[in-house]
């Protein structure tokens, strides 16, 4: 069945012509300009590069400019829509780089993904690509690049996971390295906060991580890759059952797997417990349903209070990272901007404000300045 | 010996932190503005191109948005100074593509070119990649992609020589096909100049090109590819020499070698004739010294009379070929750019107006038209 929208409805209206364009930065209107600009003046500032390769740093966009990667493998909750289709969801992420950080950003829809764009940009940001993939080219990319290359969809979302799990639980008065998590969903996110979580301070032996056969256990025989190192740092009790069996007496439940989890397998959590269901559009299970059995409950939309989106995180990062010069993003820089988001909201806690809001312009602020500062303890500046 | 240059010459001021930006083109101020550009709202936009791709004409930048791909193998004059060296120049070309042309181009320095660019674009602008690589990667770039695929530094620089020729021989009072034309220089801007006045109504064999071993002429043993098709071509006489030979009783020089033509050389030419110096930075003969040989002298720089520069030729037709919704650009389109480019100062001659200024307004938009109009002719619109 054809996929029915109305042109006249307001998201596709803000969506015409797409939503991002270049501005140049140079006056153009006389001859001299044009001669500083472009021929023959720029031979000179391009010779100066050639010479001394830091100098793209100060005389081009690189200092400030990502470029935003992807295949189109694994597009928000969608599925491998290709990379046309993944284009509106780059435009959008292009756009809150700008406006939140002030970081230019290029979504390049790539039918194969490359290490040669690199000399482009000051960073690249990893988007949408489906897993197991996704972790080999990250890897690859990370060793090859001298320029800090982060995959979004894991590093960003564990990133705020943790500043929303530290937050809830502080407001829960509870220990991180007390709660029993699961997270439903062994993809690119669930494999990424499983691991910042136990960085965080989360216990690993009391984290159950399930895919769709059910909970991860180490020696469960058909898992490799990710999946098995996860499966050996998690589940200490190596408990073997589906979601409904692992969330029994759980204290928080996360959601990062695009399905859905049934209100029956909810009511057999701990009480005053916490649920992040963060599937794009549609959570794993609605907020208001959730409420009945959690006493924290946030998702990753836009409509809804405690939105656990990236937005909070890549904007700042990048910013961070490009403002220290950094050539690359350690788990030291990740938890400074956990930290960092979560201590923005910290001194006015409340069950629907666990985070700060996406539109909050103090958040990109505190993260570039807390990612750059673990940038130089970390010793990953240039 | 390093190059030197001062920090505070305006062209550097001007460079500092690059010459272009990214501007968002929708609100981001309010909860429902990121549901709309952002998650949950742009799911639905997705679905929609998914479905059926053609609308990401309509709701991404695809339709005004161009790629401008190096590997920095050839930049200006300066040879192969690599991808990096190369960005001040196509960032410089974005900003005229988009002050002239409302065109939003990104400047992609890779270092190996890839096909795989195409579904983020609406069309891809080759530059600065040295030959014979760039003759083979347009080929297939062209063959495989559909979206226009254009080289500027052989097709830009072509057509603009082609409509300062036209105007140059009005001035005169000749006729294309009556002119004895040197081309100096064989690489990629030379083969296209050659092969594009002699559509343009220049007789193939009273043009003589040359390389760095004197005149092409068939069956030269050392010649193959694009060379060898050339010589086939040109040079009826199979005239074999040097630049100073083949220059004896010429009518027109045009420089495109990035190397040096001595004085002595142009003291040979056939009186009132036309010389086209274009080498960038440095012209292959300094226009002071050329008048002394010629009625018209022009060169590629922004601080001389009669700047044959591409820059008059690749906004508009691009401009032309989005808004036709060309897959490609034909010879037609490239003709009709010539002319458009020409009549813009047609009725205004003079020996120091051959061409319209860079910054003339009325070029984009005469060439966009005439473009999109031989794209339909042409057969080449989606």
């Amino acid at each position: 069945m054809p996929f029915s929208f109305s042109p006249d409805d307001p998201t596709f209206i803000i969506h015409r012509g797409g939503k991002m364009e270049i501005a140049p930065t140079v006056a153009l209107s006389s001859r001299d300009d044009l001669s500083r600009a472009y021929t023959p003046g720029v031979a000179d500032v391009c010779l100066a590069i050639a010479d001394d390769p830091s100098l793209a740093n100060t005389y081009t966009w690189v200092s400030h400019a990502v470029a935003v990667v992807t295949d189109g493998s694994a597009v928000l909750g969608l599925g491998n829509i290709g990379p046309r289709a993944a284009m509106p969801v780059m435009e959008g992420k292009a756009v809150l780089f700008k406006a939140f950080a002030g970081v230019d950003a290029v979504r390049i829809c790539l039918d194969t993904t490359v290490t040669a764009l690199a000399p482009s940009f000051g960073g690249i940001n990893l988007e949408d690509i489906s897993a197991p993939r996704c972790f080999e080219i990250e890897r690859r990319l990370d060793a090859a690049l001298p320029i800090p290359v982060f995959h979004d969809d894991q590093h960003g979302t564990a990133v705020v996971v943790l500043a929303a799990l530290r937050n809830a639980a502080r407001l829960l008065d509870r220990k991180l390295g007390d709660l029993r998590v699961v997270v439903v969903g062994a993809g690119a996110a669930g494999v990424a906060v499983t691991k910042m979580l136990i960085a965080g301070g989360v216990t690993g032996g009391d984290v159950v991580v399930c895919d769709s056969r059910g909970a991860l256990y180490d020696e469960r025989p058909d898992l490799s890759g990710a999946k098995a190192e996860v499966a050996a740092l998690t589940n200490a009790a190596k408990l073997d059952g589906d979601v409904t069996t692992a969330l029994r007496g759980a204290d928080v439940l996360i959601g990062v797997s695009g399905g859905q989890i049934p209100e029956s397998a909810l009511a057999g959590m701990a009480g005053h417990g916490i649920v992040f269901a963060l599937a794009n559009p549609t959570p794993e299970v609605h907020p208001d349903v959730a409420v009945r059995y959690a006493t924290v409950v946030a998702t990753g939309r836009s409509d809804f209070p405690n939105q656990i989106n990236n937005v909070l995180a890549f904007p700042g990062i990048f910013r961070g990272a490009l403002d220290a010069g950094a050539t690359r993003i350690t788990e030291g820089m990740k938890l400074a901007a956990a930290e960092a988001i979560a201590g923005v909201v910290e001194a006015n806690l409340a069950p629907d404000t666990i985070v700060p809001s996406a539109l909050d312009p103090r958040v990109a602020t505190a993260v570039a300045a807390a990612v750059a500062e673990a940038a130089g303890r970390d010793g990953v500046t240039r």
